[in-house]
């Protein structure tokens, strides 16, 4: 209030002013096209999309000196000023956006906070905001009038951790009416700073699987998306950048590793009808979760028969002493890669029915270029996998919602 | 910043550091013994709690001018300004807190902002921050070593609103594995502002249930919590004060007991093993879930033979031309309340196996006496009922929480 009184003419406000007229007259110009976000909470008609994609965001906020938007990849690269009209409200309308969802937050004067119009997601350790723009393909993730599986949230004692965890289940149309018949098993897991609830709420992955189950593409499967984090608080024991030695990570993960074989999959297959044997047995994670994927499941491969690494960075060695930078940019070797799983490959090819690998054409060079190193020097080693690129999508949940579309088929087969 | 620059040694800024100061040494002192809330995101060591309940909350805006926190009434009578240290950190503590969960949130240079530290719960029609306060007789609704029921996330189509619906199933433990066995059902609903998740996230119905049927006191039963709004656009269709005419209310409500008897109903008998009858079959809501519940289930006695109104503020004809205020004042009338539902008691004994009402005793007085004032006019006319009454909490959920406690096991006896 000070400064707003200081400066009531001064050259900052004479331009604010102007931009206030542009954007006022920009804002009434498109809301007749343009549709409040699937995102936003019931009845909040911001952030609003157009038709190309461009978005509105806006908050009140008479008193603030700076409001700006920043947020996921996909959302341009921000954070993007936003301008205050003389009503008291901040607005900014972003280029097209990549189709798919994106966390984002307001920066009010230095501090980010989510915006009060949007749901909540679990991503970067804590609630935010999420901004769900449309795809033009984006159909095979919609809510059809087809039959619908169930989302059931299972709560179970963990022996390895000494604490309660929280995972949820999703069983496939079908389940309760047929009473004996059993179905394979899916472990599917989301990355670093997220949780249990994200392959469903960022990722709708029970919409796709209900529509892949609907058209006939893929086999009716029962799904667990467990918390990727073995210890007593719920979180990664560690957190990790760059410079941190890749055997820390790998530490923080064989708790996970502990989780899975010990609590969770004995769990599941006394609470649901699962197949329990390796054959009908897949895990799959995304970024954090597919580095997990890799040292988990490649290491039990008397588990797992389906190995997927959507966007997993690729680390070969969990004990290694490099960093995390280093290890990343490493050439792949295929001999003593995960423990040599893929020194034998006519052997790996026999005994593992899929290995799958994914990326987004705009992730971080570091990210794809280790994936795609690791998948070509597989295949010069005649290791059989699956390659699934994403067109124009970056280290996002566009990327991973595909990439389901694009494995729940090859899964059980 | 530029205010900073202009006011580095004036008055006001002498007095937050003096103040400051003496925040400081307060907060060093507290640290052995508080601890962080149930309620916060993993690992945030904020918003803190003390063995007295006193709670001190946090947040870094070293820009801001000014940062209060407020909330739900247990919170106290705030909102609260913080205190800015040197190191940017606002900070307050509040005398003791009623126990229980409280919806509360920053106000933060005049917007009100979710705690970035808090998970976040569907409360006044978005998502804001929650505080767990705990309860020495909270053990109820811990998560125990007794067997566990699921929530299940069920989709159905609605042909009365022409959208997606989402609800919330709670089956009781062993429904997997009996098969056979029937459950009789309870719709559980949330109050205004709140959504289909205010049950299991802030109620914790689940662990409640979970207990009372570990322990022998309540029947395994199936739950359903739907969302308390039957528009296309999942809220109601108006926003009410104390200014609006009952009957606008009473219209708004109506689109939901459509959605209750025509598609709610059928999809959950059709989906879970229900006795599908009006014996094993309970409605109960919390403040507008108890008002919906009174003009659905007294309207339907055919279909509902428990009836529970938690803090339900009391209107006795839906289509009453008086305004809310009016009408929560207005004496309660046995004979023409609720479409003479009451008229004749002892067949209205007969027919409901239970008429449960309920309210806190810190409560608004407008809500409260209402309840008050119906219960005594319904006894005196010989009216069978049960009120129980929560001591020291308000219109929030930890009174809701113990009522469900002694609901429960008063249901399909």
């Amino acid at each position: 209030m000070v400064c707003d009184r200081l400066f009531p003419r001064g050259a900052a406000a004479l331009a604010a002013l102007a931009l206030t007229l542009v954007q006022s007259v920009a804002h009434a110009q498109a809301d007749a096209t343009s549709s409040p976000a699937a995102s936003n909470v019931p009845g909040a008609i911001n952030p609003r999309i157009y038709p190309d994609r461009r978005v509105t965001f806006e908050i009140t906020a008479p008193n603030a000196r700076s409001v700006l938007v920043a947020g996921g990849d996909g959302l341009g690269h921000g954070p993007f000023p936003m301008i205050k009209s003389a009503d008291g409200v901040w607005r900014v309308t972003l280029p097209p956006v990549v189709p798919g969802f994106h966390y984002y937050w307001f920066i009010l004067d230095g501090v980010a906070v989510s915006d009060p119009a949007s749901k909540t997601y679990f991503g970067y350790g804590k609630e935010i905001s999420g901004l769900e723009a449309p795809d033009p393909d984006g159909d095979f993730y919609s809510v059809k009038a087809v039959p619908h599986g169930e989302v059931r949230e299972k709560w179970y004692w963990s022996r390895v951790t000494g604490a309660w965890r929280r995972a949820f289940v999703y069983t496939p149309p079908g389940y309760d009416s047929s009473r004996t018949r059993r179905y394979p098993l899916l472990i599917l897991q989301h990355g670093y700073g997220e949780d249990e609830t994200g392959w469903t709420r960022q990722g709708k992955a029970q919409f796709i699987l209900d529509n892949l189950i609907a058209a006939g593409k893929a086999k009716p499967m029962i799904v667990v998306m467990d918390r990727g984090y073995g210890s007593k608080t719920g979180m990664l024991a560690l957190h990790f950048d760059n410079d941190t030695p890749v055997k820390e990570i790998g530490r923080a993960f064989d708790a996970f590793d502990h989780v899975v074989l010990r609590d969770l999959i004995p769990t599941i297959d006394a609470s649901y009808r699962t197949i329990p044997d390796r054959d009908h047995r897949a895990m799959a994670g995304l970024s954090m979760g597919g580095m997990e994927t890799l040292f988990i499941a490649l290491h039990h491969q008397d588990e797992f028969a389906y190995i997927a690494s959507l966007s997993g960075p690729i680390v070969q060695n969990p004990n290694s002493s490099q960093s995390l930078a280093a290890a990343l940019r490493a050439p792949f070797d295929v001999k003593s890669a995960y423990g040599g799983s893929f020194a034998d490959a006519s052997r790996f090819n026999r005994r593992v029915k899929l290995l799958w690998m994914g990326a987004g054409t705009a992730e971080p060079a570091d990210f794809r270029l280790g994936i795609v190193g690791a998948v070509k020097a597989l295949r010069a080693h005649r290791v059989h996998l699956v390659y699934f690129e994403s067109r124009g999508t970056a280290h996002e949940w566009q990327t991973w919602r595909r990439d389901l579309k694009d494995l729940a088929p090859r899964l059980f087969r």
